[in-house]
């Protein structure tokens, strides 16, 4: 696109860029939308179209001459919106903000969908609390090839402006179905036959012995106080990570990124 | 002990209370002792003795009460302080102070002690910025049996409170090699035999099919730019964690910890 297409906007009661600043705070706007900042979000956002769908770009002054291969390139159904550098910076939620922005609308996943695959691989977040934890982790998933992400009530948002940062545009490459009630998911997973593999740091049964092969739900709990025993008790396999004695556990976020490792070297590394 | 044994100060100017305001924002004392905050971290540095020696633990008049436990079990050669809730406030570096802290010495850990051990397993951070990825990784380290973390210059340090608490107490269990200096622990690492593993993302060798059983070290370098080339070069093997076509990378922190990981399921587990 020609720069002659932004719009420019100075005023901080316009509609815009107060829909942005509930979002970019929030993480997402009314319609679900996600806010994201940053040139490297931004990027990886508008390298996922089709599937998702940038509705608008925020920049600065300044931004719009930094990154004006950007500008340049945006599908035509991106509205680019330029507003005074100090206006942006009082919108921004990062410490050090870089003058770029995005709304960015995920596609509406499906469960059933998504069990229709082969060989499914599901990560299940149920109760984790660090956002930065969730992040890390979705990238691990995405990397790993896990079909898709789900979260239970009581987790921290994967929408979480923290938690789309620390999976560094994860978020545009991994289903997320989230806040999943515990009852609707444990019957799904059971009527499909998906094993459901709870990680729990007490379980004297080490993943490598066990065959991830077929279609896993990996389940990895609460950062301090691991998998409730509600959900632990609806697993198939209980499974540890064989650590060092005296050692009481690492961190969740690893932990759940080795059983997604230790999944996807039994399957060969075909993704 | 006794609760009569522990020390009672008002002042803010006292040289103790001086000593800790100090290394509470910056880690260590000018002896190079750790200051820790939280009883998580002061009992998990009190459970580490006699390898770890707790000098002194400072407490609040309300964290006496609610840990009386503790302070009854403190050896003889440990100090306890205690000060008024407000002032151990304004000392705190942590959000919700929890009114206890400790100056803990580790010992003197030593390079060739560690290497005349047999399959030595080494994880070496080569200008990791993030305290919360080094600290993770510590933490790993510790879990799958690692014989010692070595950092090299312009990493994060491994003393940094935020890398303290991030290692969940693993900085106890593990022998720390702070700020070596690239040339001599190469040439070490080479006189002894030990195979240098760089985790390099761009490999097209996976570390599954490398043999991690022997004396190995596992070299993670920066969150966003990997291993620096002069340090590559340098090593025996350059791996990668095979990872879904078109996604990045998985954190760094994630990255090293399933390095480790692969080098103890190899070994059997054999800790």
């Amino acid at each position: 696109m020609s720069h002659a297409r932004i719009r420019q906007i100075g005023s901080p009661t316009n509609s815009i860029v107060k829909v942005y600043r509930r979002a970019l705070a929030k993480g997402t706007t009314r319609e679900g939308w996600l806010a994201v900042e940053g040139p490297f979000l931004v990027k990886e956002a508008l390298a996922a179209a089709p599937t998702v769908r940038t509705h608008s770009v925020l920049i600065t002054e300044s931004g719009s001459a930094k990154f004006s291969g950007l500008l340049e390139g945006l599908p035509a159904e991106t509205e680019a919106v330029q507003v005074p550098d100090r206006l942006f910076e009082q919108l921004a939620q990062t410490q050090n903000p870089q003058g770029i922005a995005a709304l960015v609308e995920l596609p509406d996943y499906n469960l059933e969908t998504i069990l229709a695959g082969q060989n499914v691989l599901l990560l299940v977040a149920c109760g984790l609390q660090d956002p930065g934890n969730l992040g890390t982790l979705m990238r691990s998933a995405a990397a790993f090839g896990a079909s898709a992400l789900c979260t239970l009530p009581e987790t921290v948002s994967p929408f979480n402006p923290k938690t789309v940062r620390s999976s560094a545009g994860a978020i545009f490459h991994l289903p997320v179905l989230h806040d999943l009630s515990v009852h609707d998911l444990v019957y799904r997973l059971r009527a499909d036959g998906v094993c459901m593999v709870a990680a729990d740091r007490h379980s004297p049964s080490p993943l490598c012995q066990a065959n991830l092969r077929g279609s896993v739900a990996i389940m990895v709990g609460r950062e301090a106080s691991g998998l409730q025993p509600e959900i632990a008790r609806e697993a198939t396999l209980c499974l540890s990570i064989p650590i060092r004695p005296g050692m009481d556990s690492v961190n969740a976020a690893t932990a759940g990124s080795v059983f997604l490792y230790e999944a996807a070297r039994q399957r060969g590394f075909k993704y």
